[in-house]
């Protein structure tokens, strides 16, 4: 019934992720109900999420003639989900899906793992995509299993499937909210029945879901607006935290708050990378979001230099703030190759900093003999970041400036996003001065944690008492414990 | 976490089988315990049972270092299971296999239906592989259902795995007691523990399962003994009807008989046309009951005739066995292509019976101007028969006499053979004469039911108070009541 | 233009040719014209000729639409030439095909080694798969490629396309008949040009070819009758040595002699081996002949035995007519595996025979205590031999008395069969008793060289003035000077 | 030995170039000699020069165990040339390597037509690569072919290397110069022997090539800088137009110049849109020039607006360079989605713009209200101008004002670049101000021809009596008359 474990599968990488300095978002969901061939629509959605995750993807669909139909794969959306003779395979008005990322754990990857989860019930099939995670997913499976759940993945996400499968309740929708009021954790949830398009986000609204109106009798839920863009689709608003919706196909929408009230506590990260510029949260542009960082640093931080230049392409909004802001003019110092993919065979120690080169190349006619400023989004291990300032430097560079448009990224994600140990954080580590020595930079400077809320659009920056973000990543402070970690072992930061 | 529907497969498909004209064996079973790398000689075993099941096979082995490892596939295991790359991941001194057809309800192939199945429990994993049929298996999964379980497969041997998931035994083996007491039908069951290699056969025996030493410390078990021969085990003995065998790594076998007794109804089709010939059986040559059967028809139903063919190939041993007896010459009249495969794309209307040609071609410098016997194992819906004897007669043959090595095939099997439902098959629906017409032959003669008991050694023919084997699809006696089919308006064959 | 060397292919493998115990065939050539689609006619007619080459196939088709169409590639014809996909890209109502097997020399197969090889011309394009073996191609090639023409592959064959090039004749068959003059050896040639099929045998007519007529107005070449039967054509006559047939769209039939007269030297190995049993070749049933030989052998090595049984599946007809004629009864001692294919990976050193017993698997119920005779079609390097007569004898027999359907093949071919080199043949280095005692069977008897030629039908024997056959596998007695061989170094039989 | 077409294959495709909006240089060579797996840098090298052939790559390498050995693809050098199983088929200290666009009139893609080519010629082999275009191609070939030569392929680049088995010279390099005066138009050649490695270019220069070190004993040639600097290798000099360098494993350079003197004329529209911006050109970087380009277009044809954005990615360079010389902020107005791939399947007719949202999605925020000036590099038919002209007015931009970072395209490209014909072009059939209605935007202007001579360093802009580059593109002179293209109809500008 199940794999206990399948054979791995080598998976296209990203040569900087070689040694983790990366963060990653770990999903996107994407639904659509009331149009006809659901899941092209939810392919295109899903292609403008793929950013969210770019390991997996899958999609559901229901059709009245055919019933539940699921496809999942590896790889890109863009070279599984284009194929007719696939698409054939999922007919109906009504479609589900999701991308991902491996999560943090998992050695080998397996298409079990990949959502969208789907269980028959009593009252008939649902078919559920989760971007988020779940906190006290150890300890549910250990019960669900303890009373003859079978698991078929190592997802935390299937959780709730068995949940729902247990719940007593008569209707889907409503097993839902008995299974998700058992969850702890950020969840932001796209889920189908047969007839039902259904979207939910935790009481803390950690990760975005949006809602879309797609012609005159469809619509659409998606992590990001720019999923929305891509159909055509109309932005409607955002799904409130703790908030579910239940759309028929007939294209009524009921909404309820089924969860214990709380204050929103929206991932500010997503701001400062994980969504797409194009994409609006908040009724805010990321774009302008984060070209205000920029503004922000270039104020906070300003150093007398000939150039600025992104750490291309999450830096470039913030660059192009502060060339703006300092009078300093903005550059491609750095260029991306757009061909990237698999990791290259290295022929000989000959070529250093390969993995890097695979990526980008340095500008140097442009870059030598300059006083460059370099605007990153932010240092995870600082590993990247070492070896753009040796390809700078041995351009030619003159100076070499690091403007990062996050705070200092000290603490791990709990709530779905894929970050290293704490110990591997360089932040966590390291005060700003020895980063700086660190990397070799001739200086080093982070936007300040009250500069990013201004950046967002908090006049007054940060409410301390009561943080209009999570920002734990930064602050250590996390609004939900996150029970499975501290049982293996991870310890809070002390209150202070 | 499951697939509701996965993207079909196009299957290697039999040309014959378009129509449904032949009878399929639904699986074969496989273990090995106490060896080195046992993935590879399950694979091995597999390979010499892929005739009783093309479609899909799978592995699953337990090493101490990497645990559970699962891979299954469709295809043949000689294209699978014979990569080094994928072997590897199959490690471990325990495994075990399961070769299979698809269900006959089943409308598209998924990987998901293939076993062995899976399932984690509290006390550890377990694996099995199921040959056989469950009787009770709708009512069964609509219990499981309503209490809370996730089916992941269309197959109803998923229904073991939940039931034992919710037995409230400590260890596995006892939880497989508890679920097979539950289940009805027949069942040959290989599975695995940790470290602890299970085989079962129902109370009545209906499908066989055999034992076999590997080495000096390893055991295997196997639907037939080709699998043995081909590991180059010793035979040991069958497993008994309604025996339980529990293998450890270091060699210790404990047997018990959990179920209620009953006298044992081995399928007496397994002589006829599923076994391969070089299997032994109760200590019987399937070659040899097959040989013998052609004695036995040449003694019931002789005629005067210059040629006997055989219907490559199982009826070979039978033409080998009528040809003696009648002192008539044997020759290969008919002359099987090796590479059968897929189908070919019809060129045009002009070439008739293509099917046939693609996997026979008639011997004409033989057959012509001659009266030719033609030997096959059944008669099932007769379109294969009908094709044959045209090619027989194209080819110049002065007269055709069929002569069946199996009684009518009138009742369909509910206990892990493929039959077409019952008004589908010819002796459903007409007498011998009719037949003889319908197919336009010149005589049509099946071996009596008393015949075929004395080729299996029954000296006295069949005991009709209570039969040595299960005859149901020549009796339509049903040794087991099928449920399921009843409750579909299956109607059995009134008491006489 | 060309590739130097393609990445090689791991390619299906026979075990029993892991030493190269097996004599090959090298190729089958087919064509039609006239028909609708005839490509399909062409894929039909290889998958018949499958057994003349196993390892790669190629389809090249014509319509005034698209023009000429080609597609090669390695693996069965069943599995590559039954695609609709690929079928549509050969369209047109002539087309002709190629089945090979490597060429003995070649270390990596490549894709373009595999026929039908094109060339285009001033006057047009034309197509040309070729079955035998050219003896001066070495020469050739060295004088070609001097004079600047680009050779795209290994094969011998592609010097005929290279000299057409260069004829100064102004149409096709003209520059056919120019090229071939140039060469020496054994060809059996299907050709096409935008409008014309042609066929061609050597002066020998070492290799088969036959005509047949395909409905109404098409036809149909092929190296074996068999070919035709399965695309429901009527058998014509066979090309005749030395013969050019040119047959056009409409159905017009010109034939040629354009070589110097030779009478004909037919290869005696295709009656024996080569062909397939269904055939028909010289107006005799190679069945027929096969079943004579054994009839032969009974008369000329007769044993007291209790069973007579084949090696299959090649011996079978000559063990039918050794058991007839001597009154021991046939069985199916050694029975087939249906699914044999790639190499299995070797569990451990436990199973000795392996690669045999994926192949074939003894009856042991049978054999047990028998005095057995097993009837091979040839003994070529002994090893196969031995492993057999090991299983029979671990299988309990009595006595194994090996029957060979040939005489010693103590001479290699040059004309289309891949043999090994002299000294690798056993019979080139040992008597028949050092045989005997080198394979350990109780007796090891081949069939004299004139009850070979008495079995395909001259009843006076060999005419060793004027052989009637090629048979300088046996005889040394080679029809056309090997001069590329030669060159190499091979010795010739001295004269006697 | 060739396939006369080949099954197509669907390619890796840009929705851009459904209609054929866009330019296309057609190849990118590079070559290695003198270090360890020399084929691991080709890999490098080709993925760096994959924006200038996205469609298919090859390897031939030579290593002195194995000889010449050869891997050809369709799709991109990262999806092929990173496997260890296929590099490893790729030995020795000297390789060369190409990827290529399919040509402008082959219907189906084949890999016959992948180069690099390979002939093996009496002394040896050779294998060239080869970027640009042979304007007489067709007149050789017919020539070529009637005296004997059989073509593989649809090639022009593949009557070299039958020109060179032809010629009487006695080494490889003598016989490439005489292949090459027989040739007429534009090449930049990378070839190979067996211990050599050649660069050449044609006597104008029109396509770039340079040469590298590569550690201390290595070589590199490579179409672009970008191909150096991503192995490491050290820029040394560009090839100059006619000259012929040899290089040897031990790391001799001989140049020579065996053409006819000629003035340089290298294409200019590298600089505009072919090189990556990150290449260096005649010692000037070409992201300078495009930032120059801005420059002069913002003087030439300024625009009172709000912002300047790129039609990424080709635009930016040119954008900031505009925004800077005008003071108008630069900002990111139109995302690109770094997926891009495979077309989807559209949905239904609700969405508009389907192909180019997939591309690019518009910074709604960021442009609402704004009066937008657009920076494109080109115009080719005109098409995607409109589509984004629509996006960014549906986005809500209150003015769009294109300006162009080349004069207008009015005559298509003979010498490697792959363009419509010309009545295709927009420009070649509507003044500027036709255009500017045609596009429906508010204004419209092109860089001058003088501009853009200015831009590129020439200070006095163009020499009309003698141009510095071939701008034919643009002009209408062609500084090699295009034969084939005559003789298929092509009128040239009438002389002034």
């Amino acid at each position: 019934m199940s794999d206990p474990q399948s054979a791995p599968r080598t998976l296209t990488t990203n040569p900087f992720d070689a040694d983790g300095d990366t963060l990653h978002e770990e999903c996107g969901v994407f639904g659509v109900v009331g149009v006809t061939d659901a899941a092209n629509f939810v392919a295109l959605g899903l292609h403008a999420l793929q950013h969210r995750g770019q390991e997996a993807g899958g999609i559901v669909s229901h059709s009245s003639d055919v019933g539940f139909s699921s496809v999942r794969r590896f790889g890109y959306v863009r070279d599984n989900f284009t194929r007719a003779s696939l698409m054939e395979t999922l007919p109906g008005p009504l479609a589900i899906g999701h991308v991902r990322y491996s999560t943090a754990g998992s050695k080998a990857a397996a298409i079990r793992d990949v959502q969208p989860f789907f269980g028959e019930f009593s009252m008939g099939g649902a078919a559920i995509a989760h971007n988020g995670n779940i906190t006290n997913a150890n300890a549910l499976r250990r019960e669900l299993i303890e009373r003859g759940s079978i698991f078929q993945s190592s997802s935390d996400s299937e959780c709730i499937i068995h949940l729902m499968a247990r719940s007593l309740q008569r209707d889907i929708p409503s097993r839902m909210e008995d299974a998700l009021r058992r969850v702890e954790g950020a969840f932001s949830i796209v889920a189908m029945t047969r007839t039902k398009l259904i979207g939910v986000r935790d009481p803390l609204g950690v990760r975005p879901l949006v809602l879309g109106k797609v012609g005159d009798s469809g619509w659409a839920l998606s992590s990001e607006t720019c999923g929305l863009d891509i159909i055509g689709a109309t932005y409607v608003r955002e799904i409130e935290p703790g908030e579910m919706v239940v759309i028929t196909e007939n294209g009524g929408i009921e909404s309820s708050h089924p969860f214990r009230k709380a204050s929103s506590r929206f991932c500010i990260f997503e701001h400062v990378y994980f969504s797409r510029p194009d994409s609006i949260i908040g009724n805010r542009s990321v774009y302008e979001t984060r070209r205000q960082i920029g503004v922000e640093l270039a104020r906070e931080a300003p150093v007398d230099a000939d150039l600025v230049c992104a750490v291309p392409d999450s830096g470039t909004p913030a660059a192009i703030g502060f060339a703006h802001e300092s009078g300093i003019p903005f550059g491609m110092g750095i260029i991306r190759n757009q061909y990237m993919g698999r990791t290259f065979i290295e022929p000989t120690e000959q070529i250093r900093n390969m993995g890097v080169r695979l990526k980008l190349n340095v500008n140097r006619a442009l870059i030598e003999g300059k006083r460059v400023i370099l605007v990153d989004d932010s240092v995870v291990r600082g590993t990247t970041s070492r070896k753009i300032k040796e390809m700078v430097l041995d351009a030619g560079a003159a100076e070499v400036h690091f403007r990062i448009a996050s705070p200092p990224t000290s603490w791990p994600c709990f709530y779905g996003v894929d970050t290293p140990q704490r110990e591997k954080l360089l932040a966590a580590t390291m005060s700003e001065e020895e980063m700086t020595r660190h990397l070799g930079v001739d200086s080093l400077k982070f936007v300040s944690l009250d500069g990013l809320y201004r950046a967002v659009g908090q006049a007054e920056g940060r409410n301390n008492k009561c943080p209009q973000y999570c920002d734990a990543c930064f602050s250590g402070e996390y609004p939900v414990k996150p029970a499975d970690m501290i049982e293996q072992g991870f310890e809070m930061k002390a209150a202070e």
